[in-house]
């Protein structure tokens, strides 16, 4: 943390400055310059913080050094991580495809759905029973009744689940039917929220809000890590700008640069990004060229038919080429599609 | 509605849109013209969102032209409401003064900024007992230990409470402190939240969403309207933008906006806009010029001590020229001051 | 400046940091912290700019501290500036209405809109003769002609003129007609033009770019300044944001800050701000009451046929209005509308 | 077009909607529903966009529903376009990579760079001797000394030149020596520039201004076409947002979006887009993962001793990836990587 003194700050701005550091169990380091004097501060920054150091006579700024998280950052975790999601991992070794409806409508359009994504490639089920929407008249998902109709689709196809929880007080029971807790853009910095999914004992994937700069990103996700819970994967999924031919702008450099602040794996989500269906899979080839470690994306038996962004779900023709890019991109990186359950990370059988 | 027929769409094409849109129970008008086809819809709105007509063949485009609110909308409710907050109104007919420390610290602190405040023309109190801070590591709040210092102070000073509450399941618990339920701007679209201060009884200030449009402001004004409580107000706080000089980018012409699109009361928040002291008091003027029904505004005793936002926090020295500005200003717009509980709208006393 | 350097940085990256700002006449501070280490530089700042220090191994980051802007700061020349447009002052001392019609079109029409802006206060005409469009279908402007006619106007009114000049290569001919030359939002980045003007020996007027950061207005600002013209007059105009309600976010907290940061006048363009008639009076009173030295404004007397931008332009019904506002809140604000021609800085006429 | 009347609109007011369109020329359709009547028209938009339709009595809303621009509309022109520089392709056949420094300095670091480039695949040479800088203190590039070194490495290496003009007088100069002109984002709606280069006999880049939107971009190149010249290639470098990890972000969703929407090639450019060497080469894969035409990628054999934009310069430890890249990328595509020049579009070489 560097303390940005006034021209016209007068040596006694100085000293209570230094003496207030000190007296705090810091260090200050002085340097004179022509115009301008800046006073380096070594020791707890959460401490320096509480000061309200930019409060005082005479600073004219304070500039803050080094990051504000510590379990998601890689500056004490070189290695990137690994989130195994039923047995799937996703991470730097592979790229993972998590495909399935925006949101859960019937028994018979889910296990539609999962078959298609299974056959392109997937490996995970997403699909949403609780879904926070703009309007209040818009449909609100089946609750738990999705969530057993998931349940129902994992049994037949084998497919572990994604399903958001977007309620504190709903995360035990959506934890008890999924096999990964996602957060969605809107609730990224419900800390409530976060603090429960935490302590849930599930993966987490936690979208970035759609306005959040990275920085705010990884602190949501230390939220969730404070409560004990690293298998957190992070979601690009386009930041909002001025530009309108799109619903959002996929951030693509969001991956290498949150990859190389955070040892956790971060996916992109072409489908929300974009908004149209004509878009998603040039995203998708983009964002597993850009180094993801996995895509989210919607797909739809009859997206004319959906009750929730239709208009970027792919649909069957789409699929085939859909597999062909999981197929390609991947090894263009020198990486593989993720096949199926990792069993690497269980505890291994024990054979007498 | 319109829907925008693309240039290469068929017959059958449009035959098929003019099908399921009259099926459905409206009316559809169809304008050809040299390079594009168009059709007008009549009837059932949100009927026709659920037709999902832009994933039909040969639609390019489908334009809303109603506005997708309802209850708070001025189309159907032409005059421009009041609130009252433990009777103290806020409205067109004068300019309401909010004050009081970001976060409640002490019983002491609490008091000398309520009583800051009120030396300065404010008519209620603001304080927060929940803060949600970006940082896990930063301080959160007192809780109800915060509340029941509000309480008192507002005992001791006759100024009615706003606070700010950030879990649905707290609701209960900080209405029964509480005069008026504040929805900061991280929980704009947290729609457990809304729904739940819409049933709790209590007047309700609705922050705008720190990336939120003015479409999706209202439209979570009317998540808090349709379960039963049109006693909102909306604050404008400050937008994100690319400028970096101040904390956010104060968006005044959000107030004539938004009061042209609803009937309810817009107020500003100064402090937060700017994040700095030196603007706290020309972003006030710019707001009650601008024609903001009240402003909110932090104040504290000793802000180079205060745990939360102490940088724009007004001191004691800036208290006489607020005074100044809020004796003034409400003039120059033909407007006074809101001096205290108006019982206008409270059953008259009867009298022998 | 300060130089963090990167955790992994070693003490030969160190020194090579020192080196090299020693060797450049500079001298560098060593701050050891425990997990970074930082370098405070003095000197000449141009020239560590042109080491590339940040390029080198080690380096983490760069920090500038002081502003990149000397001539128009307001470091070096603390008291605030008044620039005169044919004796028509612009400073601090009063606020100045600046209005006319967005583009001259006919001299009927300039004259008539000069006389309604000279009964609503006005001291300044302006009006456009080059019209920088987006499409290159749209009206262009009259060209010299349109100068002309300005030049007419302004012998039959006594208003002084402000027009626009969009090519480096008119501006000898423009400022043989205008008092003052405006430099448009999309050419603020346009240096050929900004050094022209800075040449031209006429006062500019020098319109924010609708996505420039108030950093980057002062830096243009200087290119003017550099070639000898420090008669500059700011104008913020809205920016582009996510909001589209608006045609531009006004950013009225930019007039304090720019006036905090920079000696120059600031003045606000209501009209092309928000783009809607109805928000014209609203931000004109803002502009007024966050500290603006003067407000541009557009009128017409019959903006349902103005070539360009008519649906911003006030009528016969609104001047009536606008000069209420401009005698209440200049009066609100301890200043005076600027009533015409100072010669306070003119030499003063010899009486024997 | 659609014109949407005000639900308090008169029968009046719509009559006079409907006059006026006619008298212009055109045909008005009317729609009548519940709470609005809208109104299609169908004929010249140019004339509409005159008729000042938004200013008049009752008129709510006007939606343009055709786009804005012709020449360079796909609506027209189906097939996308291949433009050669120097014979060198840029079209949706191949992917060519254009390469060089940012600044011309010296003949020696050029020819470095140029000889760099050609080793990791470039076809073309970029490479400004004629820079815009934000700051006037900074260097502004050699002018026509660095067009010189710029042919001069051209006859050595074979690689034809891309470099930028800033101002519209020096188009026939840096014409006579360049085989494309490239225009840079602050100049993207510099109009008299524009009309400049589009009648300059040359092939022209132009970059996407950094606030722009695509539609105003295609804007932009429609201001070149209409003087004749259709060979130009869009741009992509990134656009301002509000997050601030990267100079700027990418935009790889216009890619796409701009190639459905014109029939113009479009290229990206990674180096200016994220400002960070190490984010280059991971946005080069996803530009060619999402379709782009092209990249043009900054190289520097001396990064740390570049006059501009050093630390985004590739160097030569970098380029045997590029050159990896720019073989496996492409093929995943289906696409090959420009090899040289193509002598398809050619006049034949008559033999005798």
């Amino acid at each position: 943390m560097v303390i940005v003194m006034a021209p016209d700050a007068t040596q006694r701005d100085l000293d209570e400055v230094v003496g207030l550091v000190t007296t705090a169990g810091g260090e200050a380091f002085v340097s004179r310059g022509v115009n301008r004097t800046i006073v380096g501060l070594v020791g707890d920054l959460d401490q320096f913080e509480a000061l309200n150091l930019r409060g005082m006579a005479g600073v004219l700024d304070v500039v803050r050094i080094s990051v504000p998280y510590k379990l998601v950052s890689r500056e004490n975790h070189p290695a990137r991580s690994t989130v195994r999601v039923g047995g799937v991992p996703i991470g730097p070794d592979s790229v993972t495809l998590i495909a399935g409806p925006c949101a859960v409508e019937t028994p018979e359009q889910t296990l539609a759905a999962a078959q298609m994504a299974k056959a392109a490639g997937a490996t995970l089920l997403r699909g949403g029973a609780y879904k926070p929407r703009t309007s209040p008249y818009a449909f609100q998902g089946l609750g738990e009744a999705g969530l057993r109709i998931l349940a129902d689709v994992r049994a037949e196809t084998g497919l572990p689940i994604v399903t958001e929880v977007v309620d504190a007080h709903d995360v035990e029971l959506v934890a008890s039917y999924a096999d990964m807790l996602q957060v969605g853009t809107r609730n990224m910095q419900n800390f409530a929220l976060l603090q429960a999914v935490g302590a849930a004992g599930r993966p987490v994937m936690l979208k970035r809000g759609m306005t959040a700069t990275i920085e705010e990103w990884l602190m949501a996700a230390e939220y969730v890590a404070q409560r004990g819970n690293l298998d957190i994967v992070l979601c690009e999924r386009g930041i909002r700008t001025f530009e309108k031919a799109t619903r959002n702008t996929l951030d693509v450099s969001a991956v290498p640069v949150a990859q190389r602040l955070s040892h956790l794996p971060v996916i992109i989500d072409p489908s929300h990004s974009g908004g149209r269906r004509d878009l998603v899979l040039p995203l998708t080839r983009a964002a597993i060229a850009v180094g993801a470690d996995g895509v989210i994306i919607d797909v739809h038996p009859q997206p004319e038919k959906a009750l929730c962004d239709g208009p970027q779900a792919l649909v069957d023709g789409d699929l085939t080429e859909l597999a062909r890019v999981m197929r390609t991109f991947p090894e263009a990186m020198g990486r593989a599609l993720t096949l199926g359950p990792d069993l690497a990370g269980e505890a291994p059988a024990l054979v007498g």
